[in-house]
Order: structure tokens, then C-alpha cells, then sequence
């Protein structure tokens, strides 16, 4: 199973990088990371990642798409936009975090679509498509091949909750203990709303 | 306040990113990415990360040492831990996160100082450097400038003990509640012993 991790200037790097340690915990995945031009993105925290180009992301793969202040931007972009639509139509599951999910909500594939995201941003992202179901309290929310989680640190609780689904509630255990987190694993317990 | 990350290949990934994320949120620090030969890194997690040469760190700067499966090979490269040992000895905080004690455990910086580590990797890093003062149970362990963290997460409550020390409780509260992230604040608390 191929994962791809969708990376643009500003992502915020936790909502990656939590994902992609649980995710890369499991030996049948292999992870890569793309972007619109392919080559070096920069995170909000300065960190410099190679990515591949967006058009390279394998068909059936799982889509990961961080949030971040870059998502201020690239909403604006119809050619990221195109691109992450098409990405995202081909994958078999999408997971987004924080404001991740504006993106993917500007190509019109959530539209009635039981979603949340990031609260601190919350009616911003609300506003880029008021045709996606918007739940605000929750850690994460599942539609079909959808997952969506509120800011930053949820991604990693829903990417455990992805690997539950997946694999099942004693491999998604394993991991959070592996890694030592202290796994929120109730997707409606929502502290931060 | 420079911060800077030495990463190495095979290094875990959220092991530099969740401090990483947690010290990008003050505006005061600029952080950036330091490595042996620099160049492009890769984690375990196959993230590639561009980085400068360890000889470029920045004097009293904090230090992030993150763990993984790479120390193993790097506790032996004699030349990366004669730099390690320069880089520590000239930062004002040295933090490390899982087996990244290791490492500094092999420079002698470590001897007669409190440490903790990985759970899992224990017996291995204690038998890098047994005049180290090592302590199994503990979510982190600070003795001077050196903060030590035990598997993976705990690096992300630390990094947050760390700021509550340097600025206040109040601000580390805020950057976790700005990451939607249940902080354990207690460095004694540790369920994963």
C-alpha cells in the first residue's frame, strides 16, 4: 500500500509528521512525499523536505494532507486545486489535518461530506465551502474514505483510529505504545472545541 | 535563539518533529537543520530532509538530538561523535528524545548526569555509557542544560517543560492548546514503563 504525503511551503509539520510516524510503523506501507512542483518545501518550522511531483502519486494510495498557514494561499491556486482533486479521486482513503481539509473542500469532493477541522480556523475554513457537512466537536470524523481531524496533535489520534479500521484495535495499541502516546482513541471526545 | 536539530539517517521521525513543532511556535527562536556531511537526510519514515553541516551550528544554541534506529550505526562513527561532543559542549540546552541519549552518552557529557531514554531500547543505550546516571521511570529528566526524554511522544512533553521553564507555564499551555495536545506536564508521570 503506498502512502503519499501531500507537502507545500508553509505546512505546518506536526500535522504531517505525526501521521507519518504511525503510518510508517506499519511494513506493508511505503511512504512518499509529493508536492506541487516537486523539490524542496519549506514547513512553518523552517524545515526543508524533497518532495516528488504531485502528477507521480500512485493510483489507490492513501492521500495524507497536512494543514497549515500555507493553505491560505494555495485554496487560492486552481492548478494545486485541480491537482489535489484529481489525487484525491484516485486515492482509496484521504486523511486530512487541521486546515488540510480546506483543501480538500475547495475541490468539491466533501460536499455533503460529514468533515471537521483545526477549531482556531475553523469559520475560515467553513467558508471556503459552506456545501461540506461541518461538525465542529469532534477529534476526527469519518465519512466513507474520508478521514478528517481538528488541529495539528488529532492527526495523530485519527491516523491510530485509520489504523484500527484498517488493521484492527490491538496493531493501532501497539504502535501508540511503541511510540509512547497516549492515544485519545475516541473520535467524539473532543477537549479542544 | 538558534535552534538546531542534527538529524542522521534512520532518525525517528517524530522524535524531531513534535519538539520541532513545539519550539517553532516562539517567535524568537529561528530553528534549522544541522547533519554531518549535510545534504539530504532521510528518517525511518523515509523523510528526506535537507540539512547544513554540523560545523555550522551556531554557539549557545538548543540542541535537539532525536533517537532512532540510526544510532545504533552512529555510536560507533567516531568522527560524528567527536562533533556531537563540540556541538554540545558550545549549545546552552542540550534536549534528546528516545535513543538520541545515546548518542550523548558516547561523548562522556552524559557521565554522572540524570538521563532517561527509550523504554524499549534501554539495556542497549545504558550499555553505550554505564557511568551515566540513567533513570528507566521518568516522561523526561532534566539535570543542568541537559533535557532528556524517554520514547518518541515524550519528546513532545518535554519540549513543553522545557518552554515552561524557559518563558512560563502559561505559554506552554497556550502552544499546546494551539495544537489541540494533551500535555503531560508531570516529567515523574510515566505510564509506559
Amino acid at each position: 500500500m503506498d502512502v503519499s504525503i501531500l507537502l507545500f511551503d508553509n505546512f505546518e509539520t506536526l500535522d504531517a509528521f505525526g501521521p507519518v510516524e504511525i503510518l510508517g510503523k506499519i511494513d506493508t506501507y511505503t511512504l512518499k512525499y509529493y508536492s506541487l512542483d516537486s523539490g524542496i518545501v519549506v514547513s512553518a518550522q523552517n524545515t526543508k523536505v524533497l518532495t516528488e511531483r504531485i502528477d507521480m502519486i500512485p493510483p489507490k494510495s492513501i492521500l495524507v494532507i497536512p494543514g497549515g498557514k500555507g493553505t491560505r494561499e494555495l485554496v487560492n491556486s486552481q492548478e494545486f486545486i485541480n491537482k489535489l482533486k484529481v489525487a484525491a479521486m484516485k486515492s482509496s482513503f484521504c486523511l486530512t489535518i487541521c486546515t488540510g481539509s480546506a483543501l480538500l473542500a475547495k475541490t468539491g469532493l466533501l460536499d455533503g461530506i460529514r468533515t471537521t477541522s483545526n477549531k482556531k480556523a475553523f469559520d475560515w475554513v467553513k467558508s471556503v465551502n459552506e456545501n461540506v457537512h461541518w461538525i465542529r466537536k469532534a477529534r476526527w470524523v469519518v465519512d466513507g474514505k474520508f478521514y478528517t481531524s481538528s488541529g495539528v496533535s488529532a492527526g495523530m489520534d485519527m491516523t491510530l483510529g485509520f489504523i484500527r479500521d484498517q488493521c484492527s484495535e490491538k496493531v493501532a495499541l501497539d504502535i501508540s505504545n511503541h511510540i509512547e502516546y497516549v492515544w485519545n482513541s475516541d473520535s467524539s471526545y473532543d477537549l479542544f472545541v
